[in-house]
C-alpha cells in the first residue's frame, strides 16, 4: 500500500466485491465522497452503534489470524445491532495502520471484514484511514434498522421476568486464556478458542425475538454476565436472581479451566466477549421462547434465573447456589479504565 | 475517571447538558444502550461520515488547547456533511484514552466538543469508550441528512464550469507550521492559528448552496486544493486549471511565510486542514453565487479558475502564473501513507 489512495482503492474494492448481487436499494452513494448517502426504508427507526478495537488492548497479532480479527471487529458492532432486535444495513471502517504494516496480512484482514459485513446483509459505505504508529486501530460502525418503536431496549425489564441467555457463558474468556498460555492449537479447545477468535453475532435470533414481541429487556453480553445484567437491572429498575446450576456452562469449559487453573463460573460470570444475547420476558412466554430457540441452527435458549423487586441499594444481582447461599455479583466484568483500589 | 462507567457517564451528562431545550423529535434512544435510535425524517436521504484523529498525528497537546481539539474533532467531519449540503442531526465519539488521563483536560475536551456538536444543531447520541496506551484517539461520526436526491457529489463537474473556494486558503498550514516555531502567542498570527486549531465547518454555506440548486460538484478542502481538485476532476471526469493570481491567500500568510522560510502559494496549493468548501457551478451563476457569499458573515467566495475537458493521462489539474506559464498540481496534497520514491 503506497499510498492512502492505494488503501482506499483496496477497501472500496472488497466493498465491491462483497456487495450483494443487486445492490441495495436505498444506497445512493458509498465509498469514495465526502459522506456516504442512502434513502431510509419508511417507516422504520435507524439503528447506529461503533466499537474501536485497540493492538494489544482488544485483540493480539501473534495469536488472532488476519481473517478472523477482520470479521471480529465486524461481529462484535452486529452483536449491538442484534441486541435491539435490528436488521444491519451499512458499515464504516475507521482503519489505524503503522508505516510498516504486512501488505498481505492487511488484505486478509480486509478480506475477513468484508466478508462478515456482507454475511450479516450489510455493505460497507465508508470510514477513514489513518497513521497510527504504535497499534493497529479498527473502529466498525454499523447502521441498521428496526420496525418502528419496535426495538429492544435495556429498560423494559419487569420483576418476575424469565431472565434467558442465547448460548454457552465463558467460552470466549476461557479461549482467550488458552491462546495466551499457547494452547489453543490443541484441537480439544477449537471450540472455545473459536468463540474468542470469531465470535457470533446474533442478529437472527435478535430479530425473530423482536418480532416476535415477546422480549422486555434486551441486550448483548459484551463485558461479562455478571455487569450486563446490572445493566439492565439499573436501566429498568428491578434486582435479578440468577441460579448458579443453571448457567450453561459447557464441559470442555470445565475441563480448560482445569488446565488453565481457573475457575469456570468466573469465566461464565465476567468473562467478556460472549457476544450471545440476554434478554428478559414474561415466565408466561417461557415455553414459546424455548421452542423459537429450537428453530434455530447453532442456538441454544437457556433460562438463568428471574427479575425480582429492585433490592434497596446496589445494583442487586444475586447469584444463587445449590447449597441456598446466595451473593451480589453485579457490575463483576472487566472494565478498561477500573483503578486499583 | 476512576471507571468506564463514569467516564460514559461523564459523556452523557454532556450530550444532555447540550442538546437543545426541545429534544430533536425523531431521536427514540440516545446514549446508554446498545445502539441509539432515531426515526428519519420522511423525503429525506441520511448521510453519514467519519474521521478519526491520533495524537502526534493530527494534533498536538504541546499547543492544542482541549476546549479547541474537541471542537476541530466535530468541525473535521462537519465540514463532511457540509460538503454535500447536509444539515447535521446526530453525533458518536469513540474515544481512546491512556491510563493516567488528567481529569481536568479531558473535562475541557469534552465540554469542547459537546458544545460543537451543539453549535452545530446536532446531538452526541453514542460512542465508544477504549483504553489507547500510547496516544489519544478521537473518532467522531456525524449522520446527517438532506432533502431526498439533493446532496451535492465530486462526480457532478462539467467542463466549462466556474471553480470556486469559500475562504482564504492556506491558513491552518501557516497556522500549524507557527504552533510548531512556538510563534502562536503572537497576536498578529491569530487568525491563522486559529484557522488551525478551531477550524470552521462551512455547513450554512453548504445548505444554502445546495437549496439554490446551484451547485454541480463540491468537497470540503481538507488535503489541500491541489489533491482535492484532482478528487473532483477524477470523479467528474474533466480537468481543471487554478489561476494562481486568483487564489484568496492573505497577507497575513505572506508575512508569516517569510518569518518561516515557506512559500505561502504553496500553503495555498498543498496545506491541508483549511475545511472550505471547493465546488464548481455553471459560470452563468457565478453573480448569483457571489451575491450568495455576500449574504453570509465571514465568508468570502472566490472564482479560482474553470474545470476544462479532461487531459490525455494525469489528473489535469494544471496551475497558471500571470506570466503565462503553466503546471500540473495534482494530487499535491499531504498523504499520511506516501512511501518516499
Amino acid at each position: 500500500m503506497a499510498t492512502e489512495r492505494d488503501l482506499i482503492t483496496a477497501i472500496a474494492r472488497r466493498a465491491a466485491a462483497f456487495a450483494p448481487a443487486a445492490s441495495p436499494s436505498g444506497l445512493r452513494q458509498g465509498i469514495g465522497d465526502d459522506c456516504a448517502i442512502w434513502q431510509p426504508t419508511p417507516a422504520t427507526d435507524s439503528l447506529v452503534t461503533t466499537d474501536t478495537l485497540v493492538e494489544g488492548v482488544h485483540f493480539d497479532r501473534r495469536w488472532h489470524p488476519p481473517r478472523l480479527l477482520g470479521r471480529k471487529a465486524v461481529a462484535v458492532n452486529m452483536s449491538d445491532i442484534a441486541a435491539m432486535g435490528g436488521t444491519p444495513r451499512y458499515a464504516l471502517l475507521s482503519l489505524g495502520l503503522g508505516e510498516a504494516e504486512n501488505p498481505a496480512w492487511l488484505e486478509m484482514m480486509l478480506d475477513g471484514l468484508a466478508e462478515a459485513v456482507a454475511a450479516y446483509g450489510a455493505v460497507l459505505i465508508g470510514g477513514d484511514t489513518v497513521k497510527s504508529p504504535e497499534r493497529l486501530l479498527l473502529t466498525v460502525t454499523i447502521i441498521g434498522e428496526s420496525p418502528a418503536s419496535r426495538a429492544c431496549l435495556r429498560s423494559g425489564g419487569q420483576a418476575g421476568d424469565s431472565i434467558w441467555v442465547g448460548g454457552p457463558l465463558g467460552l470466549a474468556a476461557g479461549g482467550l486464556e488458552l491462546c495466551r498460555r499457547d494452547l489453543a492449537a490443541d484441537p480439544q479447545w477449537q471450540e472455545a478458542v473459536q468463540a474468542h477468535l470469531d465470535p457470533p453475532a446474533q442478529v437472527e435470533l435478535g430479530r425473530r425475538l423482536a418480532a416476535a414481541g415477546v422480549v422486555h429487556a434486551m441486550m448483548d453480553l459484551s463485558d461479562g454476565l455478571a455487569t450486563d445484567l446490572a445493566h439492565i437491572c439499573a436501566a429498568s429498575g428491578v434486582g435479578a436472581e440468577v441460579e448458579a446450576e443453571l448457567l450453561p456452562v459447557p464441559d470442555l469449559l470445565h475441563r480448560a479451566a482445569a488446565v488453565c487453573q481457573a475457575d469456570p463460573l468466573n469465566w461464565a460470570l465476567c468473562g467478556g466477549e460472549d457476544y450471545r444475547l440476554l434478554f428478559t420476558a414474561d415466565p408466561a412466554r417461557d415455553g414459546a421462547i424455548a421452542e423459537l430457540g429450537r428453530d434455530l441452527a447453532d442456538t441454544t435458549l437457556t433460562r438463568i434465573g428471574r427479575l425480582t423487586a429492585p433490592p434497596p441499594g446496589g445494583p442487586g444481582v444475586l447469584l444463587r447456589t445449590a447449597d441456598g447461599q446466595s451473593r451480589e455479583i453485579g457490575y463483576g466484568g472487566y472494565d478498561h479504565f477500573r483503578t486499583a483500589p
